[in-house]
């Protein structure tokens, strides 16, 4: 049953005397004005065709279309994935490289233009920034401050040796490959400090995620993994805000970039978290009220923009206001339950969609790039992996326990491919090493389950 | 107290012997690397500059800085205005027209190249967009199809009496105008019935906040005015609808049009209702999940591509799937109560900065422009009141009744907006009139929330 027809179907069935009157005369009268407006109508007022829609609003079906194509891509892909034991992050990043110029693009480039028109990427890469940007504060949001300070100790030890390792053995890569992939004008410090920063990131998200789905989130393999991933985070992005900032300006510059970001995180840490903490007890159990939605979002964009004018991205600062935010907080909560599903199923399909259009398999074009490609997996692992088993025996963890934190630290995901965009956006790495990168990503995210599995299982049979 | 600083604090208090060799290694490891880098650096690979950031991520900080600049403004006039007394819908349109050329265009050139540059509009436009295409939807789900059913006979009557007196005094003033004020090659038939759509509009979403904020909507006067807009809601939008399709395309075109829509609304009711109810009382109960987020999203997006494709508006394809999902049902409520935040505080801002960058008061050059102006607030409120009066006394309501419903009608906000921009964006309407019908629907707004007071007041006192 439909209600606007029952509604007319009702106003129709029971009329009364006056009201049928009125009725019948309004659309009397509405008919004879017609009559009279096309007797008057001679023709638009000049011959000039009228300038029918502004290119914004030409815009709106392909700029629809293409959201909808995301979307729906990433769902699928990501749900299919899920079948076979895997993070959906894995099947929506695959969607976002089928769709671009290695699958899709190569297979018919008639169909991309029509699902993906060029016109409509800049809206696309704007939806997928500013998605990478409230995605970092929701991360942020998440990272538990207080667990952190319990395990403090052999966690800082372990994270730490499992960036290092990575970091210093993916700066001597770089030395390797600097003659053949850097894109010109870069220096080599700006090269092998990046190479290093991308080959040390841990996702923090889909490590938590991969615990969920095997259920071992709160023995004590999954808090010192939580705990390593989210020092590690902390790390890391302080390490890339640092290389973004040598990278885009000279020695002096850098210092000031460096001078700037250490005044800025100490505002923020000791000026504006106080604040925060303070505003955070007066408001809590009442529930988040529009106004602070509001002015929270405002916080996120202007701490965006801080970061970006010292020099250092613009999702550094979005992370940074988000770990300063209690993450037991009532405001944090509900923050984070209004907009994970925004972020999540919008725009964060849309930024892999980005990035895979800018991934471009055909770039790798003889068996020397993919052994190369190869050995950034390899090297990747063995720094990531080797490290954390290492570092895990000697502070006192069985082989197992050990191997099990190696693996998971090793999952790159999504966080990953935003530090690869950073670089490709700062023109450090060329696309084809971007390309070799973003494969290192999901080998190794897509190695963390299955193996986890087997590790997990070994475990419990003995 | 910072858990950063205090993880490493902890960490550098608690060493054990191993865990600060390890450590120590490490870095001497680093410091040793940076050195050979710094040794090995004989510049960049060749003497070009670097490509350092792709034009999309240079865009970023400017379209940042735009949205913060567009969200601060409409959060303090919103406030502000509610202080008087007045919905904040009102506040936050009249930021729009601050930022636009009527005010700060007009004040400092440069400031307004600074915080909303030309650079950034499109991606504002294609979020005003979305925004509105989201927000449709969301009005559409507020829609209770029960209490319409309930009250239909006396309601229809009235509410098709609020449309038409409109309708037909708007298409005699566009008689009176159409030399003067339609942009070339419109013809009067467009020209005509668009002007009388754009005067018959009532704000749904402005007149429930209305009664809310004056503590009546459980009132009859109340239950009847929610009624009769509903009702308004949906005539107004086919009619909108038809006009769209007569404006884009010839006779055989407007027919086609009319043919699609009718199937597709059809179809809707018919098809899709029935489905969405039965997977909806499945779905009961249940937390709403991020997958059927997602798939709502996507229903959305492609309801409006459809519409858009048949020639009628985005906004309607949204508007109708929004209707048909039952109001009442969980998943309909949770889905508002996530998404009304992020439309509400981010997007629809957005939009009314928009809507100000295309109100130039500065266009109404001489006392003619500001007489015509008043003219079409005059005969907006004298159809729009003047028929809801009428039609109430003849269905019996007393003079009070009749006048707070009549005053109540008139209100046309948020909805005018987004029907004259898609009277801009078709070009069946020029700059000028875009302006002065704003300032119609402004004017119209702020009336409502003082006089009813007045009315209401009245009504308790005798």
């Amino acid at each position: 049953m439909n209600e606007i027809e029952s509604t007319f179907a009702t106003a129709r069935q029971k009329p009364n005397g006056t009201s049928t009157a009125v009725y019948l005369l309004l659309i009397f009268m509405a008919f004879g004005l017609f009559q009279a407006i096309r007797f008057l109508d001679d023709g638009p007022v000049d011959g000039a065709a009228p300038a029918r829609v502004t290119p914004g609003a030409q815009e709106l079906p392909r700029v629809l279309l293409s959201l909808i194509t995301v979307i729906v891509t990433a769902r699928l892909l990501g749900t299919a994935i899920q079948w076979v034991g895997q993070p959906r992050v894995i099947g929506e990043v695959v969607a976002g490289i089928v769709l671009g110029p290695s699958f899709l693009g190569r297979l018919s480039p008639a169909v991309t233009e029509f699902l993906l028109p060029e016109s409509s990427m800049p809206t696309l890469e704007m939806f997928a920034q500013l998605g990478v940007v409230l995605y970092m504060f929701l991360v942020g949001l998440e990272l538990n401050s207080d667990q952190l300070r319990t395990h403090a100790g052999s966690t800082v030890a372990i994270s730490h040796a499992s960036i290092l390792a990575p970091f210093l053995l993916g700066t001597l890569l770089a030395a390797g490959v600097y003659r053949a992939y850097a894109p010109p004008g870069v220096t080599f410090t700006s090269f092998s400090l990046f190479v290093g920063v991308a080959m040390s990131i841990t996702a923090f998200p889909v490590l938590a995620r991969i615990l969920t789905d095997l259920g071992i989130e709160r023995t004590s393999l999954g808090a010192v993994a939580l705990n390593c991933a989210a020092v590690d985070d902390v790390t890391a992005w302080c390490l890339l805000a640092f290389v973004v900032g040598v990278t885009q300006s000279n020695l002096l510059g850098a210092i000031m970039t460096l001078v700037l970001a250490t005044v800025y995180i100490s505002l923020m840490i000791g000026l504006v978290r106080p604040g925060l903490t303070r505003w955070l007890r007066v408001a809590t159990g009442t529930p988040l009220s529009n106004e602070s939605v509001a002015w929270i979002l405002v916080g996120v964009l202007t701490s965006s923009l801080i970061t970006e004018a010292i020099g250092i991205h613009a999702i550094f600062g979005a992370f940074l206001l988000g770990a300063i935010i209690p993450h037991e907080s009532d405001i944090a909560r509900s923050f984070r339950h209004k907009w994970e599903d925004v972020v999540s199923t919008m725009l964060i399909p849309t930024f892999f969609a980005f990035t895979g259009a800018r991934t471009d398999l055909g770039i790798l074009s003889g068996p020397f790039d993919w052994i190369i490609c190869g050995v950034f997996i390899a090297v990747a692992t063995a720094g990531k992996f080797g490290g954390t088993v290492v570092a895990a025996r000697i502070m006192g963890l069985d082989w197992n326990a050990a191997a099990s934190l190696g693996i998971l630290m090793n999952t790159r995901g999504l966080m990953e491919l935003i530090v690869l965009n950073v670089g490709l956006d700062l023109g450090v790495i060329s696309p084809a090493l971007f390309t070799m990168m973003v494969l290192m990503a999901l080998a190794t995210t897509v190695a963390t389950s299955p193996i986890l599995r087997r590790l997990v299982h070994l475990e419990r049979s003995t």
